[in-house]
């Protein structure tokens, strides 16, 4: 088997073998390098270039597969090679391509293209386009596939097999087979391996199976939550009248939850989740810019806070060396809990009464380790300073910033959430904030109590 | 179909009403509720609460999916659950899993249990449990299925749907049936879909396509990352003789990729991936204490940087209100970086010479989102202040670090890769480290250079 040798060829590896051939501008080279990959694969290749290599690329994509190539890379970048595209190339391109890839293509391009393109498409696939496209952005009808392969209760597996033979149905990725009656109405499914392995004398009601199925117009991510909870890697698609409209297969439940978690990872970071590695400067510049200003808010609340301490501050500087430890502890503890809950309520584990049970937790792990990490810092300090009065302050206030950082890393999501806000999207600057705030206004408060003359 | 009116029924719902039988302590209620439940989503909701409430939730699982939901919950609670089974319970968990299930179980026992459980299997199981646990724990032989469907490629598709129906094969989730020769060596794969399709007189041969196929030592994260390049939902395992030895199917691959983002989200949060949202405090407090421990001791890094500047920190108050301010910005656009390039990674799209490009970037978004803070920071100390030299010396520092931070965001990872370190486990702290200590050397320093007096 040829493919063997390519085992432990990583994406890495094929990435420097092309950029070696784009490098010496060999087109060809490049164009033979092409011959036998997947259009995912050239897509993630597409993706790991900066934009000028792009062209030289993406002229190299086999014509057979540049439109699935395009419907797979980052919409930025999808956008870029389709900026100065005319209504016929675009045609040309979805030509060979189903329905939710023509669905992606269009959203790209300008509105006079997308209408001349949709004409040029035949009827059904027309028809499939426009349904897709009347769907809202979140909704399962945007992802699904309109395509599926319906069948009668009443017929024997024979017949099935047979019908699918002569109309040449199901697609390389068909698993199931859908049970509809004569008003189109969903009524069971028929997996392939059903069909295949018992008597084929037997009627498809016979071995029809009532799968969990989803409504058109539901939220995809709830639908994906729901799908994972159960373990399913497939659901036909109904309209409220219980009209078959189409199926969610593993490619699109596959699509969603990853774009899901890697929206999570950004957003947690402070990244939009469209950016893109090679995106230009300013793209990058901007999109990033927003959640340092928001940041810079933050930090300058905080700074506020410090202000309110001048006094002590003049007069014991050692406070100012160690004021940071005390927010930094603060900040890492919070996180560990709030990346904990995020994760909790991404898969529905979290709710109720369960919710009492966490916080009482989240606030014995707060304060156990607040008090180990408050006698070692006490400690240091003290080696360090040899001021019993600030080991004192800075170990009581990590006790108690630690504290409160485990609370409010369950307690601030739970609330956005409360608030339909996304918390992996704003729960760490707002916790940051709070461990900020807490740990300044602790540790600099008890030292005005306890030290300043 | 009874199943729409559960279509809107979201995790959460399922783990509110559970939550109301288990507080009443209805156990037949709660038998009840289980009996239409999956085993993924009864591990689910065994994961969703206390210790405690555990033990009357456990009772109530269907007997014929005990064994099922075992192999499903997260580590600790599958020893909680099974630490006091005798040999002879865990055997008939045993019964009716696949060896795959079973070799999981009994990684979780105490050998003696372990060595009695294998006795009792039959012969094919326990060579395959046997097999499987022979691999390295994170092998793609350790988490492939070893029950494969095989056939000849000199027969036609009849004689492949009759021999599968005479003996009964093929599971669930069977996609692809293995084509060997007489040595069991694989020559390549033929689709269910393929097998319908066609003309039932064609033969294997004309069918059949060459498969990724992956070898059984290899690395199953890096396996993982070669499949999703390719988009692939399936590939057979084979060992160094090119033998057949089992499958990676869409269950395994879903379960390995779920397993690492998770696992980096969590990581980059300093929390181990194993952390479990209802683990007892103890187990909690420990786990989350090292990372404390370590970010304690960068911390106190930052304050003995801070240290070297007590001289001016003491004549001017202001530098100690405005010091965080420094630091936070830096240190949320390295993480900001830090988290595209760490994605980037784990796709594979990051080397060879595109680092340079990815430098050169990152350089100068650093130093324009600097440029334009510095300049509202500069703004703000001025109006705050009114002390030119302060805000022109934060001004600085923030050009300064945000800059470095964006450097270190690049550079710290592909260090770490190159150290065959994971950027996601230890990346968030070394680059804190980094935008702390850059941050309060360059405003401090500044601060001495150009106001001390």
């Amino acid at each position: 088997m040829s493919q063997n040798e390519e085992v432990n060829s990583t994406s890495e590896d094929k990435l420097l073998q092309l950029q070696a051939l784009v490098s010496a501008e060999n087109s060809e080279a490049v164009c033979a390098f092409f011959e036998d990959k997947s259009d995912t694969e050239i897509a993630l290749l597409l993706e790991s270039f900066p934009p000028n290599d792009r062209e030289l690329i993406w002229q190299c994509v086999p014509e057979a597969i540049k439109g699935e190539v395009l419907a797979e890379v980052s919409e930025d970048i999808r956008e870029d090679l389709m900026s100065e595209m005319a209504a016929e190339e675009v045609s040309e391109l979805a030509k060979d391509l189903d329905a939710q890839d023509i669905a992606e293509l269009l959203d790209t391009v300008e509105d006079d293209v997308k209408d001349a393109v949709i004409e040029q498409l035949d009827d059904s696939t027309r028809e499939q386009v426009e349904a897709l496209q009347a769907y809202g952005d979140d909704t399962v009808g945007r992802y699904m596939n309109p395509e599926t392969v319906n069948v009668k209760v009443d017929v024997t597996l024979e017949t099935v097999q047979r019908y699918i033979r002569i109309l040449h149905l199901l697609d390389d990725h068909s698993q199931e087979i859908m049970v509809t009656d004569k008003e189109n109405r969903l009524v069971g499914t028929l997996s392939l391996v059903d069909l295949v392995k018992n008597n084929q004398e037997a009627l498809v009601s016979d071995f029809m199976y009532n799968s969990f199925s989803l409504l058109d117009e539901m939220d995809v991510h709830e639908a994906a939550m729901i799908l994972r909870s159960k373990d399913l890697h497939f659901a036909p698609v109904v309209n409220e009248c219980g009209i078959l409209v189409g199926q969610l297969n593993i490619e699109n439940i596959l699509e969603i939850t990853r774009d899901d978690s890697e929206a999570t990872m950004m957003n947690m970071s402070g990244v939009s989740e469209d950016e893109e590695l090679f995106a230009p400067i300013m793209r990058s510049a901007q999109s990033r810019g927003i959640w340092l200003g928001i940041n810079l808010a933050t930090a300058f609340l905080a700074a506020y806070v410090i202000g309110q301490f001048e006094a002590v501050l003049s007069q014991v500087v050692a406070l100012a060396v160690l004021m940071p430890v005390v927010a930094s502890m603060g900040g890492i503890a919070g996180s560990q809990t709030l990346t904990v809950i995020i994760r909790g309520l991404a898969m529905g584990q979290v709710g109720g009464n369960n919710r009492w049970w966490l916080f009482n937790k989240e606030l014995w792990v707060g304060a156990m380790n607040g008090l180990l990490w408050a006698i070692v810092v006490g400690v240091i300090a003290q080696w360090w300073f040899e001021d019993t009065m600030i080991s004192l302050v800075i170990a009581l206030a990590i006790l108690i910033n630690m504290t409160v950082a485990n609370i409010a890393g369950i307690a601030v999501p739970l609330v956005l959430k409360e608030m339909k806000i996304d918390p992996a999207l704003s729960g760490a600057v707002i916790l940051t904030t709070v461990t900020d705030v807490v740990g300044f206004m602790s540790f600099l408060g008890l030292a005005t109590l306890l030290i300043l003359k």
